[in-house]
């Protein structure tokens, strides 16, 4: 997987690349990831990549030649153009599985007031990475990118996966580490029993708990199991 | 404002802490920001922060002494500690509002399989930028304080946020900036026009027009105006 962002401010990704498993990928090789300052392909003497919005407005527009011939001079047939907006598809674990199928990425990044409208013209997607509003699209490319090769295939272990919220679709069970005892909080005796059938219960009913009780939305569109109907049907027994 | 972010990667924020309007806002003292790595509370002598997970599992998990124990010396009465977490709050603009009416934030970033649950009875509040999974905490602390110093007061002039996606409820227009034809793709005319009135009307038709087609779920509560009840039939009709 390539990963292109197109940015006037590369070296805000630096700490990003040097960072932790990112850094690992890179430096095996599973991932390429690349910065291009579309402010090099500007055709204007004064190298603006940006102008005033017409009929009025605070702020400057990323104009639309920079950023196209940026596009053109790095696409082949197998990228995808992904424009990074707020007026994008809010991204979903679902899409970020989706895309790792994907050869080359290339993340597009706003920042000023935002891009010349016809750009989208010029693009595949666009994603928004929440409904709340951040100084450019570098933040946004950042973390749908860490999302990307996190989950991209050899990055890290498989099993380390399998639980995490989002991907089974519920919210991760509550876990424990060592001390047993701490401050007079303890970790649930069920857990210390060394008896996997109960841990496995008890985990999973959590996890349909913390799931009912702080995102009931995650549970609405659900093909629940025959045990995950009876633990719910508990659980909401427990919480009257 | 001050923010401090409690987590094992400081070099994380590098780059974020010199760029643009964070830098500024940075420079010229409206906002403090601080990494504060929870290592250095260790009181294990090899200073780990993580063990393995009672009952099983893949990876380690962040024990609760050294969180604990850097909460307690950095806290002060006006802190507010908000754990980054997939399991919180979803994050959204009305959310980063209110937060930054706080004096104190501190963020708390888990990273490896996440934290000891006992760990929640410490922490104020959880949030979550969006239902997807990342490395790490650091990601959506970097992201939730992009949005804090962003909208906190004076970092950046007023005007330039009222239009803003989502800050007013709606998707923003749609904007042009020069030349008005760009291969074959023509700024609307009443952008020209100079007639201020009818640009105001367009924007907010255009506004609705793309919130409806894109977000309706935007609309769903939203209290519209007599206007904006007349563009959406329009809009709708127009859409058949």
């Amino acid at each position: 997987m390539k990963i292109s962002v197109l940015t006037l401010f590369p070296e805000f990704f630096d700490s990003f690349t040097s960072t932790s498993i990112i850094k690992r990928a890179i430096e095996q090789e599973r991932v390429t990831f690349e910065c291009i300052d579309f402010r090099a392909y500007t055709k204007d003497k004064h190298n603006n990549v940006d102008d005033t919005i017409c009929g009025g407005g605070a702020g400057m527009l990323l104009a639309c030649q920079p950023i196209v011939d940026c596009l053109r001079a790095i696409k082949t047939d197998s990228s995808v153009v992904v424009m990074m907006s707020p007026q994008g598809e809010t991204l979903q674990q679902a899409k970020v599985r989706e895309m790792i199928s994907y050869d080359h990425i290339i993340l597009l990044c706003g920042h000023y007031e935002g891009f010349d409208e016809r750009i989208r013209d010029y693009v595949d997607m666009e994603i928004s990475i929440g409904d709340y509003v951040l100084t450019g699209g570098e933040v946004a490319a950042l973390t749908l990118s860490d999302a990307l090769i996190r989950l991209y295939d050899g990055v890290i272990a498989k099993q380390s996966h399998e639980d995490d919220s989002f991907e089974n679709g519920l919210l991760e069970y509550p876990q424990y580490t060592r001390p047993i005892d701490f401050e007079g909080k303890k970790v649930p005796d069920v857990l210390l029993s060394g008896h996997h059938e109960n841990i496995r219960q008890w985990r999973l009913k959590e996890s349909l708990r913390k799931t009912y009780l702080r995102r009931k939305d995650l549970l609405v569109n659900r093909q629940l199991t025959k045990e995950e109907s009876k633990f719910l049907i508990e659980i909401k027994n427990e919480d009257n």
